[in-house]
């Protein structure tokens, strides 16, 4: 192997270009791992248009890219060889392990993450990655390396049914039929649900969300969830209208989980809130969510596969951004290694 | 005894009036309670001045009042007769005990709730109230009535602090040093926090406060809680100023609860509850709480003698309605009998 | 209507007649149940031939089944009149609404509770029953009666898999292949399990436990469970030797759920039960399943009607008591009206 | 500094030698620790006695002592070099931070863990000691070396205290007045509980136990705790006749928590445990808790110097484990370095 690796980086906005760069060095709990497939995340997209997220600014050529799934090819000095060869699932995070975050297990809000794609850590639209060896689980044979790359997706929507404590009897309402909506309500579903609201704009999105298992569909071009009907809203859109009306929209004791990313602030109703004893929080990523995610995925549970709409190579990475969120797409997926 | 009673009833706008009324009739499962002490809430002033709190209106002439003990004169006939005589602090609700909110334990957020001093159930501020009777808790000599009225609010500081899940090792600050704060205080030093800070505008009440049990006082005049600095954040205020300003003072994972009514709707910075994973929530009144009030004053733990800072007559309702919130005073108390 | 209803009663050790007695009457919250389906419970069948479990004693004769549905047929006069002809799952205990359990959402820990087909409380093997209508829940025309009245051992699995916290991840083990262990199973995988371990001695009965959703079998008199290997383990055999078996094959941190009745006590692990966190605890019947299990029946996420093996008239009911345990036999059902 | 040091090693049962053996080496990730405070546990006393603990055998010469504190004297590569001079009190183990246990907060069950004193790793009855710089805590001027080293054995009060869930107005019940029943009355007074029973057989430590915190002491040579009397029990005796009788003095729901150790397994009345839903557990180590015992014990919540009742050099460091147990003794402190 040569020392090289194409590796597609944004270097300004709207400035993708197919670079060779080195290929990352090995920590010694790290593994090396071909990358195989990638997802294309909506904060993929916000830092080609925008140049940053929030306070996190492009400081120099950054791989993008953050849900991958790949082959290991070499590892690190303290890490068992005889993992080179398995096919894994990469969560894309490296928190620190001594912060009282992380030794308290919520190791998303570790005090000094480095995570995938955000400045000035590189992601994985390349031909190679790395990550710390516990971070890369390995997947079935059974698993595509898409589904293995959708794992990083399907593992906020965990976390989210986790937030909002969907069970059994749990009546869910979500709200955006996108990507991170199809997840939440796959999950939900695993989770035990059978009472399922999405909320879209889109009919043909709406159409997506009842075959994955929707029970109930409400386009809110014209319609509103009712009041004070769910026990909890999980919020894959960002909007604040959205957001206001599914807080109004949940029982007493309700939860309200706040997954996308929209704006700073929203103006919510807190007498509501209070009236009913409504539990508001957000999701920030995730934790020890990738063994739960694999299991439904390799039981058959969940299927992920369909959530594909399209494939790029990685030449055409730039493209395969450019989809995300067209009509008709849901998830492009770029694929490093043919 | 007569079958009537003198009662200091709201007829309207600031219009309080003693009218001799029926002394209330007892259903099987209630006592009748000879009221001693009463403490003015906020909330009554409230109606005193606008004549409703939110969609709850005057609807004919209320009794206002429901912090209060007293001594049990009479029993109904599915209650122990030997309960006369008792003195009792009074939990001052009645949920209906067959909804989904009843059976679960969160017996506060019933769908069928009856609370005092809300239209159309009266209130304590009268010689005689009833209550059922597994909700009149006996209270020991040692204890005074004043002290067995301020069982209720010290109750939304119990409540608060669960909600909070206050403990050893949690940093805690409350905005807002009248009656609510104080009891949060209290209620938070009783769970074990051993840093607790208080903001408010006022020098002598955040005075107050340090004496009550405050380790640290900010005059938000001039300064202002530090950033991501606490595990949770009481609002004791109603003041969106000061939800803000509290809900950006969390650390990751902080609980922010808001007890203080105040305005609808507020503009809370979402990304921040995001980011930080955050938990905002709000109580509504209490459950369970009365129980463990008792003995934490029964044991010395806390004292509520010293928020009483004015006694009145019947008579004088009005008078100790609009005492409340002025410069020194801090719980203003109605003897009803003497 | 006549006054008098048929019922089987257990006057003695193995002595069941079918007495002619005076249809109960309601009190105001009540409902007057004519009973369609009631499902024979290992109780009934240890009262049967014990005349009493643990410390209650048969003192009279007594109506046995507590596992219910049937049709409303009267009214109390607190209950809406329109339930009349409603088809309804009965929730057989009445407990007392005011004491600190009842209070705090754990009803069926009630210090002063009255249970169905527990000395002097009379069951369900007759004509009519009457229930508070709270706990009288309606269930749809496309649930059959004998679904309905195994909604209550569907109610011990869910309350089982809610203590052992299980879902989407779980690894279940489950001791003991009768109708407990087939609900256990089935709300199991309800609540999201992938992966559940059911042993028994019987090839019968865990071939039947495959077919309703164990991922995998162990006949143990050739096989154990491997140890610390399981997430949580719910007990559904009574024997000390599965228990402690059980036990052993938890995790660090794992679960184990006591449901099936047998000796008073038990030698257990305590020193693996430390090292390991384990936590040990059992459920007593269950409190607010009853919607929960209903869903899930609705929803065709469970089948209940696969457990039903054989059907008796009242008149047989003895022969229905017989009949539970016997080879082949899951769960006997009398149809006290046709 | 020399490379090498004195330390009290364990090399057979009852054979104790003052060795001079290499200082430890750092890791960079590590401090090194002159010791100044180690207090001696029951468990030190178990390995000097019989040679292992459980399945943990003796296999070369060990230095004893896991209660610590001291001043840090050199740091590893990657550690902030100002921590020099700093007093800490060090959590004396090392989790692996990869195994799933350790990502989700629960690393004291980590599955490779290396605690101190423990064979093969050495513990603190020597002149200097290593941590990872995580697990060195910075104590204040304030607090005594003696009280820093006491914050291991007060940790796992703590540790027993959130387990068994205990708050005001929880009635605790502990079994057994030696030093970690003390640390269990302390951490339950500093969590509000205002009701602490304490049962023994020596009048003498009832006593103590009294001027520490307890509200009741029980001597159970001639009497025992009242059934259904306590929200939790902590055994902190591992006496199996203390368990049992601990267990069926739980109230309804009440949680037992196992500290002490004792046999590997005991008779429990399982049919109470069901009957009541008590939660049975056990205690291993803690995790999290240095920063809140530290904090109770700098804000003068808990005194722990009242717990030190004899002090040695290291030459006499069997002495110290001698001591251990004696009437009128609690807690040795050996003094490594004067």
């Amino acid at each position: 192997m040569t020392d090289q690796m194409a590796a597609a980086r944004l270097h300004a906005v709207s400035d993708i270009r197919i670079d060779q760069i080195p290929k990352p060095t090995l920590d010694n709990d790290q593994v090396l791992v071909k990358v195989m497939a990638v997802g294309v995340c909506g904060s993929d997209v916000h830092y080609y248009h925008h140049g940053h997220i929030g306070s996190n600014f492009l400081d120099g050529p950054l791989v993008l890219g953050h849900e991958l799934s790949g082959v290991i090819v070499a590892t690190g000095m303290d890490v068992d060889p005889s993992r080179v060869g398995q096919r894994v699932a990469v969560e894309p995070q490296r928190p620190c392990g001594d912060c009282d975050k992380c030794l308290s297990g919520q190791y998303n809000l570790c005090r000094d993450m480095k995570f995938y794609a955000t400045p000035p850590i590189d992601g994985a639209f390349a031909e190679f990655a790395v990550i710390q060896s516990k971070f890369a689980f390995e997947i079935p044979d059974s698993m595509s390396f898409e589904a293995g790359a959708l794992i990083e997706p399907l593992s906020v929507g965990i976390w989210s049914c986790k937030k909002a404590k969907v069970g059994p009897g749990t009546r869910v309402l979500i709200a955006g039929a996108g990507p991170i909506g199809m997840v939440s309500i796959m999950a939900a579903k695993a989770f035990g649900a059978t009472d399922i609201t999405i909320t879209d704009l889109s009919e043909e999105r709406l159409g997506i969300a009842s075959r994955i298992g929707a029970t109930r569909t409400i386009n809110v071009s014209s319609e509103a969830p009712d009041k004070a009907s769910f026990d909890c809203f999980i919020d894959a859109s960002g909007a604040e209208r959205a957001i206001v009306g599914g807080v109004e929209a949940l029982d007493k004791s309700g939860v309200a989980v706040l997954v996308g990313l929209g704006s700073e602030s929203a103006t919510l109703p807190i007498s509501h809130i209070m009236d009913n004893e409504i539990v508001l929080t957000g999701v920030y990523r995730y934790a020890n969510t990738w063994p739960i995610s694999i299991d439904l995925v390799e039981t058959g549970v969940i299927d992920l596969d369909q959530l594909v709409t399209s494939r790029f190579p990685l030449a055409e990475t730039e493209k395969a951004l450019l989809a995300s969120g067209k009509p008709g797409e849901l998830k492009p997926v770029v694929l490093p290694n043919g």
